[in-house]
């Protein structure tokens, strides 16, 4: 936080915009300042105004004797400008600026906002804002806001941060936090985001020890690299950070533009960095209460196998229907287990998964029975997890039962979590017992099940990205043949030939294929058949459509007929083109077609996708990506979340294919992808073919930056 | 509710079961009915007992001297039978068992279950349990109940029943709607279900001129026909049933299974079931709240355009996020409405879908201008509906907006809804406004898109109901081959050719086959090339894995070769087989391969399944099912929700397939389920072509109940 510690900190604030109108921002900024007891420095600011709410006010900011750390802003966008360029002249570090009227409004806007950048950037002033409600720093009682955030009701101390791009819905989803108990460090909306992002408030944050875990909202970011490694770092510090990305659909995505102009990349792309960090995904406002809660004990299951305890069967069977649906294992006891659960379970109960303690089992009377079948659960050696149903059976037996949850919390590690539907007047003196041993309660089965689903791909990935030596970025780790790199810096095109040399010493394995220039040549003798031709030209990128391709070629004869045909036809379709002969390569049998690539995104860079081939390709869009560099177990991954997979195990009695070998050809694809970032716009390998030995890449091409296609 | 009104009202109750222990089910009930003003007179049982809390407490139902309308029992299982012995004696016409220890515990109790309905119906007593809470009717408060359903909070009167099979969890539901401030009617905790079940009770609650919403938590039931029914008179009465199906997934099922012993039938058949009703599946506490709501004016969009206006650009984002994934459609409005909005609205606004008013447009001296925009988006042709965000704008601003919204609301039959994420404590006076003028609110805006998805389904359905003709039960729709019935009726096994002619008859086309007895018979020299052959065996129903199959035969000579083989083979791999001969039949070329099917399900009686055919059958489980029988639009739905739907449109530039001719086939399909229903266990089409004119069926199986395959 040391970055940040004058913004969050500060020892004196001036506020440029007071007026007698209390709605104005600036007005309410004061107002929420003093109402929340600041104790720095404040100064108002209106050369109209002698005092405001009782403090001198200045003329200006460059009036105020003393210095400043912080100017809060909600003067009128055209008024701006000029506020800046004072905080300049006396050394304001930063500047919140609250006023509307920059980019989202159009190219005046747009105009204003990058005046208002240069200023800052110039005077060395750092910004949140424009477009913003500002910050509050709950626990040194900041409020450099205004509108939601500094109503009613006030938000609780706590170790919770928000970051978020639109004030109006972010800051709801603090108000839903609270009602739900969960207290707050600090909040922040952005706005347009002109020079501090949500990325960089994140990463200070993680940095703050007063912050345990990060929820965000933002609608995009230009830099999606930034994104992974402030979220592999949250990983590594083991402060999990909850993200709401707002337009993901394609309407989304409209409203988004329409908003707030900020740019808003493929949701896939942000799905796919999700995994390879700590960032959760949420989409709900329960969804952040829930993982608050669930997070919040920072004890993680160490496997998805879980138990169910309770009084209501209904509830256990609602909890294993989401549980299923999310990856949660609902184990089978073993005997042991059983064993001890029979000594304290009554017979009509149930002493399997899940466990049926029966109606009336919690109360005083049975607090030792409960503590047994509890220890005896969590002993199991497949249980990774507890989930207790805490139903209403009067106050005292609720009461008596959050006592035992206390006691036998203290001694695990595993998570011990509770769902309780009960109204709060039965249960809410067990709910604070709970809440004070930091046991996570959920309000129904379902949340419960998805919570713990949650905790356990938190850990899945803790262990999967430490492992993965793959994803560490070495830009030596792949040759480039010098020629070959000279044409890629160029933007020149690639043949597929000179494609596949460069996926071949990258660690794609290719088809060997010959070129030449007419069917009498020489090697074509030593073809091992059958082959395929194709036309090489790097004015002719679609082979197929002018008849540039011919397959299933039996022996010597055809070849010389099918080299003479796919000739004929590339000089007649496009008599330009220059071409620079016939490539002949082994057609693949059997095995499996992938397709695998790289995107070069604007926002995320170089991004392998690998996907189901074939008619179903298209049909399906059964792909799966992830951002370059990574290793072979990121791939494996890749692979697993296919529809298509389960062919690669050998469908209808076939051998089961080379998974492994796909695995390896995405990781070092990846490490290609991330070598060439600057140079290479994209990759397509389709066919990419899985065999049972190996896999081969039939067909590929490398489309540098600025390459012209003939399309 | 002719049938249980003398349960739901009646005017004299007997408890059996009262003790010093106030705990027992018994004395609970007693308490509550007493507790919550019972009006009737009230009779506690207990021969060790002179007085139950003040009341005179009697040794036997027997020793009551007047007549009883509801027996409530709630004395150890052993002792159930005697009583309902008195109860039969004295002509009671209810019964309410509470206790435990029935079907749910075992040999013993699965015989003491089947004796007491033996009891029950041989005294004509009707039964609700037992193993259940009983049940409350709000309104005249009847609380013949124990446990969570006679605890705090109490429920408030209102227009929603619920039934439900688990009592605990059940009733969390009905927590979590009256913590909303949803009202209830009747309530019926149905436990083990032995006589009177949900299905019987959402019937009797159409007729209930009090209720208007029915919700129900169920595990299983035997009768799946009977739920279609229900759920079909449901939409025709206009009374949504909200139904939470337990034990959905394989983990789900299992639970079920060792809680209630009840029958779960597949989730499929159940989804499909709920399409072809009014049912709405809910699976959250919280859907069934937002439903309620939604459902609660009886508005329903003619459409899936929907139009957002509010003060916050993230919130629109969030809602088109939501509304995107559940089929609603930000629509585009017209030229005139923008201008009509454009008058209204600031210019830093926006008036196109999402229409942002600005932070504190909600104002008293906005009003009008509210009131014209809300006018105008109503008015614009493609709006089927209307989502506003009631953000906080202090209160006097949400007071003025939800005037307005009441008012602009009586005017209109499109559905106004309102998100607010807004804290009670700024927009509850708001709010009261809105529950008065029935305009629903939502606690977030995802929320608020799936529930105006859930009104346009379910108009949707209403329509789609109506109109399928093809639904309607006609058992002399399909005109049956005597002497093929004759082999059904016998549950003899059918030949392919047989089955053929039997699926023909009911308008499924199948390929000409020709049966020959060797190569040399003369009908073969008519056969039209290429052509398949295989053997016609009752006793080789795995064709392929004996060899009783050759395809891509090119000529006569093929063909005598061929069938040589083929009975060769089938002689070889089967000595003992009776062998018909062999089939001739065309092969098909082009197309796409479906299958489709029949499955004569125990609870649901017979469904008709379609999914695509090949390789991606198994590994996609791309199918969809109906319940037969239906019409032509419902088997265009069917095919509509396959994942290969889009390659009937021709893929790759192929020509489209006769997607008409596909769903004629499916409702023909039904037809001839629905009327073979006691004789047809199964049907087999694999594969079912569907060319660029019509279908075709290449192989085909009808499997009679009772059919001895050699599998």
């Amino acid at each position: 936080m040391n970055t940040f510690s004058q913004l969050f900190e500060p020892r004196s604030i001036a506020v440029v915009g007071v007026s007698d109108d209390a709605a104005r921002p600036g007005s309410q900024a004061v107002r929420a300042l003093l109402a929340n007891g600041f104790s720095g420095k404040l100064y108002p600011v209106n050369p109209k105004y002698p005092a405001f709410e009782g403090l001198p006010c200045f003329p200006s900011v460059a009036a105020i004797p003393e210095s400043i750390d912080v100017v809060v802003i909600g003067v009128p966008a055209k008024g701006v400008l000029a506020v800046l360029e004072d905080c300049a002249a006396k050394k304001v570090p930063f500047a919140v600026i609250l006023s509307g009227g920059f980019r989202e409004s159009g190219p005046e806007g747009i105009e204003r906002e990058r005046r208002m950048l240069e200023i800052a950037r110039e005077g060395n002033i750092r910004l949140i804002g424009p477009n913003c409600l500002g910050f509050v720093n709950v626990h040194a009682s900041v409020y450099a806001a205004f509108g939601s955030m500094t109503r009613e009701p006030k938000l609780q101390r706590g170790s919770v941060s928000l970051v978020t791009q639109s004030g109006g819905f972010g800051y709801s989803i603090a108000l839903a936090c609270a009602e739900a108990g969960i207290g707050f460090r600090h909040v922040v909306a952005t706005g347009n985001e002109s020079d501090i992002d949500t990325i960089q408030l994140i990463d200070a944050l993680l940095d703050d020890d007063k912050t345990q875990c990060i929820v965000a909202y933002i609608e995009g970011t230009s830099d999606g690299r930034a994104l992974l490694d402030v979220g592999r770092r949250a990983l590594a510090a083991g402060k999990p950070v909850l993200l709401w990305k707002g337009g993901v659909t394609e309407q989304g995505a409209r409203a988004a533009a329409s908003h707030t102009a900020s740019m808003t990349g493929s949701y896939d792309f942000y799905r796919a960095m999700f995994k390879q960090t700590g960032i959760v995904e949420i989409a709900e406002l329960h969804e952040a209460v829930d993982y608050l809660r669930a997070f919040a004990p920072a004890k993680y299951p160490a496997g998805r196998g879980v138990v169910v305890m309770g009084v209501s069967g209904g509830s256990a069977i609602v909890f294993a229907d989401a549980g299923e649906r999310v990856g949660m294992d609902m184990i089978e006891l073993s005997p042991e287990t059983q064993a001890r659960l029979a000594e304290v379970v009554p017979n009509i109960g149930a002493v399997h998964n899940p466990i049926d303690l029966t109606a009336g089992y919690f109360s005083k009377a049975n607090q030792d029975k409960l503590e047994l079948a509890l220890r005896a659960a969590l002993d199991d050696p497949k249980a990774a997890s507890i989930c207790v149903n805490l139903a209403t059976t009067g106050k005292s037996g609720c009461l008596a039962a959050a006592e035992v949850f206390r006691k036998v919390a203290r001694d695990t590690d595993k998570p011990i979590v509770v769902f309780s539907s009960a109204p709060a007047s039965e249960v809410g003196d067990a709910l604070r017992i709970l809440d004070e041993a930091r046991i996570p309660v959920f309000a129904s089965p379902s949340r419960a099940a998805r919570a713990l689903a949650v905790l356990a791909t938190y850990r899945e990935r803790q262990l999967s990205i430490a492992a993965d030596t793959g994803a560490r970025l070495d830009d030596a780790a792949v040759v480039i043949d010098p020629s070959l790199a000279a044409i890629l810096g160029a933007g020149g095109a690639l043949s597929e030939a000179q494609s596949k040399a460069l996926l071949e010493a990258a660690g794609v394995p290719v088809t060997k294929d010959i070129i030449v220039q007419d069917a009498r040549a020489a090697e074509l003798d030593s073809a091992s058949f059958p082959v395929v031709v194709k036309i090489v030209s790097q004015d002719i990128p679609h082979k197929t459509e002018v008849g540039g391709v011919k397959v299933g070629i039996a022996d010597r004869a055809a070849l010389t007929a099918a080299i003479d045909e796919v000739l004929g036809n590339a000089r007649q379709h496009v008599p330009d083109a220059r071409i620079d002969g016939v490539l002949v390569a082994p057609m693949i049998r059997g095995g499996f077609e992938l397709i695998a690539g790289v995107v070069n995104d604007e926002v995320f860079g170089p991004v392998v996708v690998v996907g189901a081939g074939g008619i179903y390709a298209e049909l399906l869009k059964d792909t799966s990506c992830r951002l370059a560099p990574f290793g072979i177990d990121t791939a494996r991954q890749m692979l697993d979340e296919l529809q298509c997979r389960p062919i690669l195990n050998g469908a209808r009695g076939k051998p089961p294919l080379d998974v492994d070998a796909a695995a390896r050809v995405l990781a070092s694809l990846s490490q290609f992808a991330w070598a060439t970032r600057d140079d290479v716009m994209e990759v397509d390998i389709n066919p990419l073919f899985v065999l049972e030995h190996g896999v081969m890449a039939a067909d590929a091409l490398v489309v540098p930056f600025g390459a012209q296609l003939a399309h």
